[in-house]
């Protein structure tokens, strides 16, 4: 990679981006549409770049959405030479469109790119790219008359080059779309009469592992989805939300579906009131943005203090068993669990209540029976911040809105 | 799946297959070609099948070769729901084609599917699409007067539906491709003056780890390949072949690239002479056809006779480490290692010369300096059987080639 301020050939370089506006807009469909819910409606431009080992990165693209044209020779449909990011854009009720914190999703998918033997380049640059597709897509996809609300960020690389050999790929292709997204926040109410109070998790076999050491379960490549989605259709065909993902013998628990998980509880040798999730170091987990943002909040704003009649917490980022959490329940010392993501706002923030290990099910709701209110607390800070109630760093605006 | 006799709707079915021919028929380039070096020059036409969880297997169709339009939002470009199978056909030295035991290709392929939460199928259907497309495109890509040829043949499914959230396909494509490959034993001789004697293998370090009990090293997804190539890249650039795959804290050795690996040594406690690979019960390597082969022509040929001048030898499917290797290497017990595979003839049957494992250089060639030849002499009857100069089971032939 060359220097920041004086970009070389072949450098991916957002201020070189072309415009090639579509001829056929397409009506935005209303919340709640079908057309939402299908979690397949792009907005009218999508953002294209092509890579070469020879020449490095070519100029980017904003142009019309359209499928992508693949040989069928190329890595990414055969030896998953891919990765991707989730991530938002989110209409202030400042009337300002955001994201949240983009510069970790430009680092991470840099770093997957490498980790799949696909092209690096300067994190910065993703945020420019996608500033540049809402520049134009955003007034009408997003209006801003429709405050509180977000549309869904993929940028993603592929492989795409036709060399059927298996090897380091020699062409690549960074692409950028919107798409709908159901708020499911406003469909699926935790807590309301008739509903419970949060997901309700299935804890996974041991003859189905997610990501082991030396492995890649810390990077978000595409690998580490498709092999688990067998093991999640199972648990939601027995009613269940999302697979907690345990490992090793003694059952660490990792992440929940594509989530991260969090547990409140007292520790039981001090009583201390602990909020727990599992390190980043061993590399078996992905490090979440919304997960980073937890803690740092957290840390931040919980550790000394109560917060709306809330105890104060203390973050630990360690492994933990799923056996510890099952004793903790029992002993009546487990206050909370939730998960945190990007993809869904079922799993931005969400309570858990229940755990199925074997053939055990753990509550994980507190004393009162319901959530005990940290991850409500959690996620309206971060909304504060996604949706410019907040003026906060983490917060990117988006200035050159057209019209 | 329903019964064999009577496909109901939806299952896949060969006997349906439509044909639409190319129009525009390409040049077939020669051997040695820069289009062949390309691995990526596919013959006149494909076939594909679309399937869907509504309506099940469609009607195959033979049509023009041509790239996929994929949606940008589709789980195989994110999630890595894809599997492929690697194989070949043979043009014979009787003058007809013929596949390699296509039924235990059609069988995993069906497996791998179902691991990544695609279809399955009947694995008997995926030779009889293969023969159409091959009946089709056999007699100009492969002629009679070139015996002794093959073409690459790459089936594979995808999950192409275009529903961006993480779950278990609803929409999927199977297709196959008939490539141009180069016939590597034609270019790169080992054992001549000037060329090494066989492959030089890299063993992995412990912080890379290609599969994992639980996990899906056993399937033939993508998922096990762009993961791969990080390691695989940094050999290559070190001057080695492949990578040796190690697992656990003792060191096991697994796969050798994308190829399994055998060693011949003699027992340290009995003396016996033995031909030692990993086992597939711990689902840690792809159980290979070609191994498969290798160790039921060795149990049926080799195991009570001397053949050749080489000596008997048994078959001996076990977990093996690097430190086994190379005290049998010092001790003067190691009389070959080879790897199987079908992807590059580099990789049919092919000797190792050296494995480099931490700063030791292990040479895992015979008292002689040279492989003591039981790989060469497993190659020549495999060949006899894929080129049908010995009629055997395993050779399937396509028995309607056009004209």
């Amino acid at each position: 990679m060359g220097s920041i301020t004086s970009p070389r050939i072949g450098e991916l370089d957002a201020s070189t981006c072309s415009l090639t506006r579509t001829t056929t807009p397409r009506d935005v469909p209303a919340p709640g549409s079908p057309e939402e819910l299908s979690h397949s409606y792009c907005t009218d431009h999508m953002v294209t770049v092509r890579w070469t080992a020879e020449t490095g990165w070519e100029t980017p693209q904003v142009k019309p959405s359209e499928n992508l044209s693949i040989p069928a020779t190329a890595g990414c449909l055969h030896y998953a030479t891919q990765c991707f990011e989730g991530m938002k854009v989110y209409r202030g009720y400042d009337g300002k469109l955001r994201l949240f914190r983009p510069d970790c999703n430009g680092e991470r998918l840099s770093g997957s790119a490498v980790r799949s033997s696909l092209p690096g380049f300067q994190p910065d640059e993703l945020k420019k790219l996608i500033a540049r597709l809402m520049e134009v897509d955003g007034p009408r996809w997003l209006p801003r008359d429709r405050p509180g609300s977000f549309l869904y960020l993929r940028p993603a690389m592929i492989g795409n080059g036709p060399h059927l050999g298996v090897q380091v790929p020699k062409e690549a292709l960074l692409f950028i779309i919107a798409v709908l997204w159901p708020d499911v926040s406003k469909v699926k109410k935790y807590g309301q009469p008739g509903a419970p109070q949060g997901l309700r998790l299935y804890a996974s076999h041991p003859d189905n592992i997610r990501a082991w050491p030396g492995g890649f379960g810390y990077a978000k490549l595409g690998a580490n989805y498709g092999p688990s989605l067998q093991a999640h259709g199972a648990a939601q065909a027995l009613g269940y939300d999302q697979i907690l993902w345990l490992f090793g013998a003694e059952r660490q628990v990792t992440e929940a579906g594509a989530s991260n998980f969090f547990v409140v509880m007292h520790n039981a040798d001090t009583g201390r009131l602990e909020m727990v999730t599992a390190p980043v170091e061993n590399q078996l987990i992905l490090p979440g943005v919304t997960r980073r943002s937890v803690l740092e909040l957290c840390r931040e704003k919980l550790a000394d203090r109560a917060v709306g009649g809330l105890a104060p917490v203390q973050v630990v980022e360690r492994a933990l068993t799923i056996g510890e959490i099952e004793v903790a329940a029992k002993e009546g010392r487990l206050v909370e669990a939730f998960v945190s993501g990007t993809a869904n706002n079922q799993y931005f923030i969400t309570p858990v209540e229940l755990i199925r290990s074997g053939d055990v099910d753990i509550s994980t709701l507190g004393a009162s029976g319901e959530p005990a209110g940290y991850a409500s607390l959690i996620k309206s800070w971060l909304e504060a911040i996604m949706y410019g109630k907040e003026q906060h760093d983490w917060g990117y605006v988006i200035e050159n809105e057209e019209k």
